[in-house]
C-alpha cells in the first residue's frame, strides 16, 4: 500500500483536491493518500519549498510527493518528477523542489513528456489533474522513472536565502510562521554548534534581544520571547503561551532578519 | 475498496467529519474516504449543486458520494439516494443533486425509509451521522437500492441559471468564485463554439470589456482580467498572477452576469 | 485495518499533521487513518476535551485515538495512554482526555516512559510526532499497554463546568460554538428529563427567553432562536437558518452561563 503525499496551493473548501484524489484511486486503488498541506501561497515559493523539504525524513521509503505551486500551469515550465534516494517527488519545475534538490544533489530528474500517462485531453489550467496525479499514481504502481520522459540536468533553483557569517555576527533570516506564531529560521543547530561552540548567544531580531537559547517553551515566562531549536533542527523564535508572529509584527512578505552573536 | 467521497457544511473544526468516518469504518472497514469539501454554505446551495457535478467524471466507477447541506434536517424533507450509470449519491432531497439529475436524466432516485440501515436513535439534527453516513456505508458493501426504500419521480430540483442568446449576445452568470479569484461561469466551451464558431469573442462584465478568450493565465499581463475555458470546460474570468473575484468586487450573494457577442 | 485518529491544535497550513501521518504509516501502512479536527485551541483546553467525548461511541472497538494540545510539552507533563472498555487514547497528561476519564472511571492510565517505542532522538517541541504518533501506531498493531510504562493513578483532571441546580432552576453552561453557532451546553436530556419531568421549560441565556425545547431547528420562525438537543444528547441554543452564537454575541473566551425553569 503504497503512500502518495498532496502539497498544493488549492484550499480545501474548493473540490480541485478531491478531483486529484479520484484520478489517483482510478489508476491505483491501493494507494494511501496524505494530506500535507493545501495552504501554500502561490506568491510564496521559497515557503513551500523550505516547508516541503522538513517531511522527508519521516515518510516511509518509496513515498511519491505529488506537489502543486502552479502559478504558470499551461505555459513553459515544465512537468518534473525528481527521484531521491527514497522518495519520488512529482510537480511543476519552478523552484518548488529546490531545498530537495540541495539536500540531494545526486537526484535525478525526469521531464514528463510520455502523455501516455495523462488524463486526456490535457487542460491547460490544471496539471494537477490532468498530469501529476496520474504521473503519481503510475510511479506508485511501479512504473520505471525513464517511461515518463527524458532525464534532465537543469532543474529550476530558487535563490533560498543562505545564512551569512560577518563580523563574528551569524545573519539569518525567517523563513515562515507556523500556525502557533513561531518564526522558524534558516539557521540550523549544526550551524550554531560550528560558529558558537559551547558560548552563550544572543539572538536579535528587530529591536529585540533574546539572551540564550532554551531547551522547551516553558523556560519562558508565559507571554515572552525565546528562542530555540525547533523540531526540524532549526532555529525558531518564540512566545510562551503566546505567538512571536504577533508580538513582532511577523510580515510574511517582508524579509525579517536574525541576527546572533555572543556578547 | 470501494471509495466514498463526502462533501459538507460541516467546516472541519467541529468533530462531526470525523464522526460521520467512524460510523462508516465501523460498518465498512475497507472504505477509502475522500474528502471533497467541507466548505460549503448552507445557504448557497446552488454553487453546491454545481460544485458537486464538477467531481463526476474523475471518480472511478462505483463510488459513493456522500453530501450533507442540510439546513432542512429534522423536517419534510426527504432523504435520498441517487442512482447514476456509474456512481451512487446519497443526501438530502433539497435541491443538492440537480445538477446531477439534469446530467443524468435517466439517473434512478429511491427515498431512503428503511430504517434497518440507519443509526438508531435517529437525531433530529445530524442525519449526515444517523442516516446518510450509514447508507453510504451499506451501499459500499453492495446493498441494493431497492432495499433502501420506493422508488420516486419528483426529487427536488433547484432552479438553476440558464444561459440566454438574445440580441446576438449570449448572456450567462457566475457561479461561485474559487480559492484564487477565478470567476466559473455556466457558459461552456460547446455552448460558445456553437453560437460563436471561429469568431473573436468579446466578454462583459459589470463595466469592464475583455478581448478574446485565452489559453492559458500567463497570456494576460500580471494583475490583468482575462477570459479563459476553465479546468471544467466553463468559461471563467480570471487574472493572472491576482484574483479576479477581488479585482471584481465579487459578492457571492449577488448575481453576476456575463455577457458575450463577437463585436 | 485499526483505525487511529487525530485530533490536535496544529490546524493544517503546516505540515506538522502529515508528519505524524507519514510516522504512523512507516510503522503501521495499513493503519486507517481519521481526522477529527486540527482546529482546536491551546488556550481552550475544557472545549477539546468536551468536544473529544462526543466521538467515543461513533469509532469501531479496537480504534485508537491520538489527540495532541500540548502547550507543556517538553516540560514536566507526562506522556500517557488511556485505555477504555473499547478504545485507546494517546496524548499529553494536561486534562485533555478529561471526559474520556470521567466517563469511564475504570479506564486505566499508563506513563509512556518505554523510549524503545519513541522516534530519536525525541525533540523537546514535537512530542505528537516523536513519541504520540509511534506509540499510537505501535498500539494499532497489537502491543500490549504495560509495554510502555507503568500503570498510574493520578492523571490530571480538568475542573469541568458541572450543572447546578438552585431554587427551582437548572444552572448550566454553554461548552462551546460550533460552526453553524450552535450554541453546545453541557446540559444532557437525561438531566432535565430528570429534573422537569413533562414540563414546559423557559430557557434563559444573557437577556434572551428561549420558551419550550423544539425537535428541529424549522420548529423556529427563520433567524429566531430556539433551545433543542443537539446530536450529543446536550442542550443547544440555535437559530433557525442563522448564528445563535453571532446573535447571542459569543465569546469562546467568557463564561456563558444558561438558566431553566418551568415558569
Amino acid at each position: 500500500m503504497p503512500v502518495i503525499t498532496l502539497s498544493t496551493d488549492f484550499g480545501r473548501d474548493d473540490p480541485y483536491v478531491g478531483i486529484m484524489k479520484g484520478v489517483i484511486l482510478g489508476i491505483n486503488p491501493r494507494a494511501t493518500l496524505v494530506d500535507i498541506t493545501h495552504g501554500f501561497s502561490p506568491d510564496r515559493l521559497q515557503e513551500a519549498a523550505w516547508k516541503l523539504s522538513t517531511i522527508i525524513d519521516y515518510f516511509p521509503k518509496g513515498t511519491i510527493h505529488l506537489a502543486v505551486v502552479d502559478p504558470g500551469v499551461g505555459g513553459a515550465r515544465r512537468p518534473i518528477t525528481v527521484k531521491t534516494k527514497t522518495h519520488c517527488w512529482v510537480g511543476p519545475d519552478n523552484g518548488l523542489f529546490s531545498q530537495i534538490l540541495r539536500a540531494e544533489p545526486r537526484a535525478q530528474v525526469f521531464h514528463l513528456t510520455n502523455d501516455r500517462y495523462f488524463l486526456k485531453p490535457v487542460s491547460a489550467t490544471f496539471h494537477g489533474r490532468d498530469i501529476f496525479a496520474p504521473v503519481a499514481a503510475h510511479l506508485s504502481r511501479g512504473l520505471s522513472l525513464p517511461a515518463l520522459g527524458k532525464r534532465i540536468s537543469d532543474p529550476v533553483l530558487l535563490d533560498l536565502p543562505e545564512p551569512l557569517f560577518e563580523k563574528k555576527a551569524l545573519r539569518g533570516q525567517v523563513l515562515y510562521a507556523d500556525r502557533f506564531g513561531n518564526l522558524i529560521t534558516n539557521l540550523s543547530r549544526e550551524l550554531l554548534e560550528q560558529y558558537f561552540p559551547g558560548k552563550k548567544i544572543t539572538v536579535r531580531i528587530g529591536r529585540r534581544v533574546i539572551q540564550g537559547i532554551q531547551e522547551n517553551y516553558a523556560q519562558a515566562e508565559p507571554g515572552r520571547l525565546l528562542a530555540l531549536f525547533g523540531s526540524s533542527g532549526f532555529l525558531e523564535i518564540a512566545c510562551n503561551l503566546g505567538s512571536a508572529a504577533e508580538l513582532l509584527g511577523y510580515n510574511p512578505r517582508k524579509f525579517s532578519a536574525v541576527r546572533l552573536d555572543n556578547h
